[in-house]
């Protein structure tokens, strides 16, 4: 037999959009919505799903998905709250992927739920090539690590469904170029909301929820 | 013949190394070191490049190597101070490899360097597993992306042989752990000198600025 590399990484790749699909279905008829939360490490990906959990207490019941190279750091703080969570530990890997997810979901109490918070591994370029089963993708930037991140990693800004810039309560003691910040964006992605927000203060987030819960199924939908 | 996958990803990683081993000797054969900057987009490595730079006119001849997923924001910075710069631009791609280094290093002025900064693409994860041709790896903390980075990203934390935690001017304004940082850093990699800067107000670079030119090479070693 002849040595072919390409059929095999496609097989590889299809596998997972196979597994996400499943996922995706399986999500689907339970009537949640599905959230992958993209952002670089420390950028506030825990801080925004607990300040959400909050928010959306007695209008929607969330599980959340924690997405980590190691430890639990992130799964502690979310089942502080009492909110069903699952951590997945990558080991090294640069991202989730399909199978991770579902295992994952395994573990969750899918007919008390509405909404998915799946948090992806902190990471600006590797966890947009593998689907999860998630109907939105989300990327969160933050203040801190300045306004050129879309320049400089165009492809998450440009896929993602909804951007949060998180930490605006930072903005007087940076050097942050709101206005050159959004023309970036709106440069690779036209359509997406973009929520400017601060998860310490609280400042920009009811917008943010409310699109969520508009966005997410009603709670009397079953398998 | 039968299918084997794993000597073929064999054969790959050693062909980064084979290339990394090149760049190593071609670039001590100038007596120049060569820096890794490994950190997490927007924590400080291009700020922290330049501060370097600044403090060592007159002591060191520095070149710098930009590496981005996209864009030469850091590179038109660092062409600015008349620092030989060369853009490596991986589009998508998420560390840089030996060979791209070894392209870049063909463009430089190795004969007027002392020190080489190759600045990675801005991610915890992926470039520690592809040796350029470096004799320090270095990763930069900073304070605003929280204390919790070296227990979630273990494995960059272990390997490099100096950390610099950035930004400690914001520590006033946000929850960061020192203590438990110092910890965590402390249980993955009890050897690496930390030092803490701030390449906004210049607090505690001149500690760092010295040990990397005592680490570097005289001035006058030839090929």
């Amino acid at each position: 037999m002849s040595f072919k590399t390409l059929p095999v990484v496609e097989e590889i790749l299809s596998a997972n959009d196979r597994i996400a699909l499943e996922n995706r279905k399986l999500l689907q008829g339970y009537g949640i919505l599905a959230v992958n939360v993209m952002a670089s490490p420390g950028a506030g990906k825990t801080s925004l799903i607990l300040r959400t959990i909050e928010a959306l207490r007695g209008r929607l019941r969330v599980g959340v998905i924690e997405g980590d190279v190691a430890g639990r750091v992130d799964a502690d703080k979310v089942a502080e709250t009492g909110t069903p969570v699952v951590q997945i530990n990558t080991g090294g890997g640069c991202h989730l992927d399909a199978l991770q997810v579902q295992n994952a979901l395994k573990k969750l109490p899918l007919d008390e739920m509405d909404l998915l918070f799946i948090e992806n591994v902190g990471n600006l370029i590797c966890p947009t090539g593998f689907a999860l089963g998630e109907q939105l993708n989300m990327v969160i930037a933050n203040v801190p690590e300045g306004h050129d991140k879309p320049i400089k990693y165009p492809g998450i800004f440009a896929v993602v469904d909804v951007l949060v810039l998180n930490k605006i309560d930072l903005m007087p003691y940076l050097d942050f170029d709101l206005t050159a910040f959004r023309t970036a964006i709106r440069a690779l992605n036209a359509g997406a909301p973009l929520f400017e927000v601060s998860c310490k203060t609280g400042e920009g987030l009811p917008a943010w929820v409310d699109w969520l819960a508009e966005h997410s199924h009603p709670l009397d939908v079953g398998p």
